[in-house]
């Protein structure tokens, strides 16, 4: 009964979505640069954006949008390849240009588009040439479109990230929910700008849709080193349609907004991951839980701080079992620590507690580890704190001193 | 007038000071792994230790001893290979035996060993091995052997890490003071424990000493990403003989005082900067100087948010003036920031102000920095804060992609 992933979904998937991708010449040799996303009728708005003091043009322009308008956008219209950050004035006009130019080329209402971009820092957009492919896109939208929009939108990426789930609701009916994200994991997955798009075609009030993106973002995005160090653009958006022709959410407490926020909370997960396993030269995906925490806060702390440290990641390249890492990073994580009462498994193996190392077959140990999936269980011990956080290895050559010290 | 650094100066530099290395097993081939530091009369101590929650059992041991003994300590014993750290009561007991071997060996009085280790991990000391290793070196103790003393602490370092300075006091006379350290600069050079150990000949309280220890180490080890991120085993540790006879120096304000200072000073960076230069792979060196901040504090975090970023390392390996990674940094750093007052320079090269790039050869500042030393110069334009830390790039081809998103 839960949200159902639908095979090949995508962005586009939930009714009442067309998309489109065009090159606009700003990428090179006539790769798509610009995605074009529109939905048929107004959409309520939900938006997270970066923390960072100093903010790319479209993300003022789109925090003061959805501030006015959180129930009338229509369309949302990113470039790649220029981040149109730390560009003045010219910047910010840029931004007033593209969304007049959807509007114009749509017929659509003035303050309906959202406008993104990702790229390089300082440099100003190509606004004409952006403008004619906004013109172009603007006759190519249809609904399968979805993929294409997640390929226009790649950076460093190295594959596009979509997905869609169905959620059946309590009361009956069904509503669809997609997404599109980009961000690839280097060092931090952080450090490339992060953005993600989200379509639904329930019908949500802009209040419960803030509330469901918040909660769905502190399980996914914020569960992958995105907090903290942020680029200038990230963005996470969320629009609903109303297409689906059910009930109001208005309460995520209820079993009908407990579904959507459930469907919201897969999907960003499921894209967050998708960042991580983007991660350049990445050859293991981690799982790090965190249980018997003074706090959620707490166990989000440790588990962040083992999910960000270079050591762990380098031994894990080398399918190390090195609990002595993930001891040193819990120690200066700020996390309530009791040495005495921390458990460590590896993989389902334990390799300590009671303050000592267990013993354990090394060489096992380094079978079991060399896996493409590893899952890190840390029990604090203190209290009912917990997490779940995703992070991938250190596979690089620069690495290598660190992976082979223990030999 | 200021201190002088002396040529091939060393740990045993300082009057009544001697040392010897040997092999005690521990590390492969017969490498020198056990160092022993001794000083011919009882020494003022002073001790910075790590700050995470886990700490190392010759931490704790060390912690007590300069606490309820900061006047007689005689002899400093150091091993590679091992860290002792998670190593419980067994681990408490050997830094006791191992403290007690040297007292004996040098029939030095009870509680006058100070004792240190570093190296993997949640394993245990060869506790007889390094007993006799300590009663080899205590008859190979000579003035000659600091260089020796500083290759037996390496781990992860490619090369020894010591120095000496002679200062000249105001007050007429000569004091000098030497130091070894340990560290190799990897991702953060913090994460691979860090080990200095500083001798002097000069006179000095207790309080004196640890205060302008303090003061040294947060203008140096603190200026290249240690603080945060520590290992279970980090240290800093100085000892005051009084073999120069001089008046012993009680108040860092006095112009004794603050010769002292500035000597202690300038051998910390010295070191602190050597763990820069032996970052793994690294090809240059870079200096961030912040200026403008609302406080040094505020300076600081600035400071070492930009020097910390991989994307800013990533970009000077490419020798890319890459100022909106830089800008990018400071948005997050926390630091007080109106990107409308802040100008960058790198290598003297403007290319930031008044919110935008300014138009510079992108080829020209190329060459200007495809060179060993970086300069970027950051001013806030908001007070009188300011401070100047040390990081290197990275040059390992994993960071391929981020170093050529540009091109």
């Amino acid at each position: 009964m839960g949200p159902v992933f639908l095979d090949h979904g995508h962005v586009t998937t939930p009714g009442g979505w067309r998309a489109a991708a065009v090159a606009c010449g700003i990428r090179r040799a006539g790769r798509h640069d610009l995605a074009l996303l529109v939905s048929d009728t107004p959409c309520a708005a939900a938006a997270l954006f970066t923390t960072n003091k100093v903010k790319a043009a479209p993300v003022q322009y789109g925090q003061a949008l959805v501030a006015r308008n959180p129930t009338g956008l229509r369309a949302v219209v990113v470039n790649s390849g220029i981040a149109n950050a730390c560009t003045g004035e010219q910047g910010a006009a840029a931004v007033v240009t593209i969304a007049r130019a959807v509007e114009q080329a749509l017929a659509l209402p003035a303050d309906s588009t959202f406008v993104m971009s990702t790229g390089v820092i300082g440099m100003q957009l190509p606004v004409t040439r952006l403008t004619q492919g906004i013109a172009a896109a603007a006759t190519q939208l249809d609904t399968t479109s979805g993929p294409d929009a997640a390929r226009a939108i790649m950076t460093t990426d190295t594959r596009p990230k979509y997905c869609a789930v169905q959620v059946g609701l309590p009361t009956g009916g069904q509503i669809n929910i997609g997404a599109m994200a980009k961000g690839a994991g280097m060092i931090h997955p952080n450090m490339a700008t992060m953005l993600c798009f989200i379509t639904t075609d329930a019908t949500v009030t802009p209040a419960a849709l803030d509330a469901a993106l918040r909660s769905a973002v502190q399980r996914s995005f914020h569960c992958i080193s995105v907090d903290g160090d942020t680029s200038t653009n990230d963005t996470v958006l969320a629009l609903a349609n109303g297409h689906a022709g059910l009930e109001p959410i208005t309460d995520l407490t209820s079993p009908v907004g407990a579904a959507f926020c459930a469907g919201l909370t897969v999907v960003c997960q499921r894209l967050a991951q998708e960042i991580v396993r983007d991660g350049e030269g990445m050859s293991r995906f981690i799982t790090i839980n965190v249980q018997g925490a003074v706090s959620d806060a707490d166990a989000h702390r440790a588990a962040m701080t083992v999910a960000r440290s270079p050591l762990v990641k380098t031994a894990l390249f080398g399918a190390d079992a090195n609990w002595g890492r993930v001891v040193c990073a819990l120690g200066y994580s700020g996390a309530e620590l009791d040495l005495q009462r921390v458990t460590l498994h590896f993989n389902g193996l334990p390799v300590f507690a009671h303050g000592l190392p267990l013993d354990f077959d090394e060489d096992a140990a380094h079978r079991l580890l060399d896996v493409p999936e590893v899952l890190i269980d840390i029990n604090l011990g203190l209290g009912t704190g917990s997490t779940t956080v995703w992070t991938c290895d250190f596979s690089y050559e620069y690495v290598r001193i660190n992976a082979e010290y223990r030999t």
